[in-house]
């Protein structure tokens, strides 16, 4: 019987709803994954810092009230992020690092990795910001401690991307990917087709919960550059940064735009793209194409996310799911614990 | 290094496509994947074989013309199959069995399949009738002998399904499937679609070599009911048998069916499907669905395949690609080994 003692940084939506996946399904995972997990701490800015050797009630932690310094009212919890203790010294095998992303420097959370890492400590993390920007450094780290550093739900939330590209087709030689990486976007672009006008859409994306208060970051296509950076660097060797992806968005697009495309029997898509060059080296882009109907990510709607590689061996083989979510998101986590225990010999 | 000693069995398409990648890319699998291959065996009922302990020459087999007996053109060839041989006294390491399917009852291939595991040999096989009829028993033949027998390009050729629903959605629960599994009937439907009669459709697709003469098969939902099988064993636990699974196939279905789906927004599409019901069991079927065109297999045209995955975390993902194709399904033979590679520990 194997048991991962994993400590939670961030307890947002992602890890809420990881702690409510430990709460609802341990016991059954021992049978179906062969293993179980003990949720031995918890450190949030926000909600404050609690550190459990024997394990925290999993259920307990779900229903905490997000007020600030919530952790205080649990027995041994404080109202101060102790980050760094509960980080390395709370007795943890991994960590689940699911902060908020920062798309500037990748901080905290990057240090959050960092300090875990060095520790001899997993990682496993939904935040694109450590990947997209210092992805290197931090794969490498994991390496010189001999632990994993594992992010698939960095890219598409539980539907698997990185590992489906980087096992399944292992040998298939992927020489491209073009993807509807952000679901708010495609959203606004499905209910524009809908007849809805641009504003409409973004604010109906908002109470849906799809689209945060300032939405530019989806609509802009800044969201999806962090992913191609992420995607072209691990599956293409590219050694992209940021700065080295053009990237616009949707809001140009009109509401005339998209009746023209509609009655030309073709859609406009948000796309990320990256493609390996004659010359070895990868370009990618970010931009709204207008894609024919029959093309494969054309018929891709609402909020629901889609990848399609190009490979030597296949043609295009593409991938669609969820794109967000919390349990969806959680589920990452999961899955990247899986690959870690099987990667580990079970 | 890792050299894997490999024995063909059927030297039909898809083992020489497998010949033809070793000839062109082992240099370079060395880096890529960390193993080579040699290939010290091949048998073919109708071509015969050859054993050489040091190593055949790929592209010589490649080369091979189609002719009775034609190994015996070769040093130490004979123009007779020595199966048995081949299989348990060439010094594989691993069995690549690609002979014809039969589905009345997966013979010789699955009589082949049990020589190698019986002998400590590893099996990976595109054969879909030992998958569909005997993989319970051929499974734990496997696991007594403590070798694999892995069979991804029997469902979907290269693209993958049983190692994308096995392996990166373990945990999410995989609740049932649809699938759109025969690229012969898809493509038919497809050109009705675009106007052509029935029979001008089949008659095209036995021109572009999707369609075998006898397209009973593909047609009436034969072939799909094999798969659907292989999917509901491996993903629900099912206990399939063929005849659990109803099966219709689309010959019923006419140009008028077809403008009436296309004026509702809908499409005629040959669904293979199961899912797991409230009691446990697991219900399958093979019929023709009129489905939205909303549906995210509505828009899969031509002769590509998709599986949808319903899941408990996720909701749907869905995966699509080839489906067959002679380097297609080679590449499935080579995935295999892959998985094998890192099941060992690499």
């Amino acid at each position: 019987m194997t048991e991962y003692k994993i400590a939670l940084v961030g307890f947002g939506g992602v890890n809420r709803g990881f702690a409510q996946l430990v709460a609802e399904r341990n016991a059954q995972w021992q049978a179906s994954l062969g293993f179980t997990i003990r949720i031995v701490g918890v450190t949030d800015l926000f909600l404050g810092s609690i550190v459990a050797r024997e394990g925290l009630d999993a259920a307990q932690l779900v229903a905490l009230p997000s007020e600030k310094g919530a952790f205080a009212r649990l027995p041994g919890g404080h109202a101060e992020a102790f980050n760094e203790n509960v980080i390395k010294h709370s007795g943890a095998d991994l960590i689940a690092e699911a902060t908020f992303t920062n798309p500037i420097d990748g901080e905290p959370a990057t240090t959050f990795c960092r300090w875990a890492l060095e520790s001899g400590i997993h990682v496993v993390t939904t935040n694109k910001g450590p990947v997209a920007l210092h992805a290197a450094e931090l794969k490498a780290l994991a390496r010189r401690n001999n632990v994993a550093f594992e992010y698939e739900g960095a890219v598409m939330s539980g539907t698997p991307v990185l590992r489906l590209a980087r096992q399944a087709l292992a040998g298939a030689n992927v020489q491209g990917f073009e993807g509807i990486l952000n679901g708010t976007s495609n959203y606004v672009l499905s209910q524009m087709k809908n007849g809805l006008a641009f504003a409409d859409a973004v604010a109906q994306a908002q109470q849906l919960g799809y689209a945060e208060a300032d939405p530019t970051a989806d609509v802009e296509g800044f969201d999806v550059r962090l992913k191609v950076v992420i995607l072209a660097n691990e599956l293409l060797d590219a050694r992209l940064q940021l700065s080295d992806v053009a990237c616009s968005g949707i809001s140009a697009i009109s509401a005339q735009d998209i009746a023209d495309a509609s009655a030309n029997n073709a859609s406009w898509k948000l796309i990320g793209a990256a493609e390996r060059q004659a010359d070895g080296s990868v370009q990618a882009q970010v931009q709204a194409r207008l894609l024919p109907n029959t093309h494969p990510l054309a018929g891709i709607g609402g909020a629901i996310n889609a990848v399609t590689f190009t490979t030597e061996l296949l043609g295009a083989v593409t991938v669609s799911g969820p794109g967000a979510g919390r349990i969806e998101t959680a589920f990452a986590l999961l899955s990247d614990i899986v690959a870690i225990h099987a990667a580990r010999g079970h």
